[in-house]
């Protein structure tokens, strides 16, 4: 089941620049900031709220950190901007994706990868979620 | 001081097929709709959590009443999708919006609107926050 908004992701080209914004500007002070290199981004984790899950609600930030990354691709095309959202699962999150691509939504990975601070996640097609590219989280 | 992520704002071209999307493809049923004549959408709330202030997290399905709507124009540049992000403030929205502007982030309306479920709005201009359309909520 999806239990929470667990995070929007956002693009940026500058991850230093963009956590000083959202530091300064609306005094989110709660970040983590880790390296992903499979998905070839530098990423920061602003916790926004605790959720009534148990979890919490993050905004995350995304810098590629190679060329050939989806995300440097993406910001080439789009310009800075929200690149996908994420629910949380309180399951298994394979279980989660096999229950949606039951219903006919393509689901991208065949297996979860690693996410943010351990997570395990996969991704649904934008082309069957009405243009809004989604994850689906399982946290650590 | 923002305290919550209050909602997503997704664009879309047919809002009944939309909430049925997320209804049945995520298990979202808890639904909120209603028009807002002022922005020219007819739009649903979708409740998905509960935050730690007390308040809650949705997504905002928006489909436009008419042509000359922002979300309109959105919608025929862009195609469906994520149109702003929200931010739930614990005080009066307009002095929060006050205080971001003192930090250089330029307010789109002079003094608050009506949204969603009675409560008080404003909007941050994208070209400020690294791209993205930002909504700032007080509720009712």
């Amino acid at each position: 089941m999806l239990t929470r908004i667990d995070h929007i992701g956002i693009a940026c080209h500058d991850l230093d620049a963009t956590v000083a914004f959202y530091r300064e500007t609306y005094g989110f002070t709660d970040v983590h900031i880790e390296v992903n290199e499979e998905q070839g981004v530098r990423e920061a984790m602003l916790k926004i709220n605790e959720t009534g899950d148990g979890a919490a609600s993050y905004l995350q930030l995304l810098e590629p950190t190679r060329e050939d990354s989806t995300v440097a691709k993406w910001l080439a095309k789009n310009g800075e901007g929200v690149h996908h959202i994420a629910f949380g699962t309180d399951g298994d999150v394979q279980d989660e994706a096999d229950g949606i691509a039951a219903k006919g939504v393509r689901v991208l990975y065949d297996s979860p990868r690693r996410g943010s601070m351990g997570s395990r996640i996969t991704f649904l097609h934008p082309k069957d979620a009405h243009g809004v590219l989604t994850e689906l989280v399982q946290k650590a």
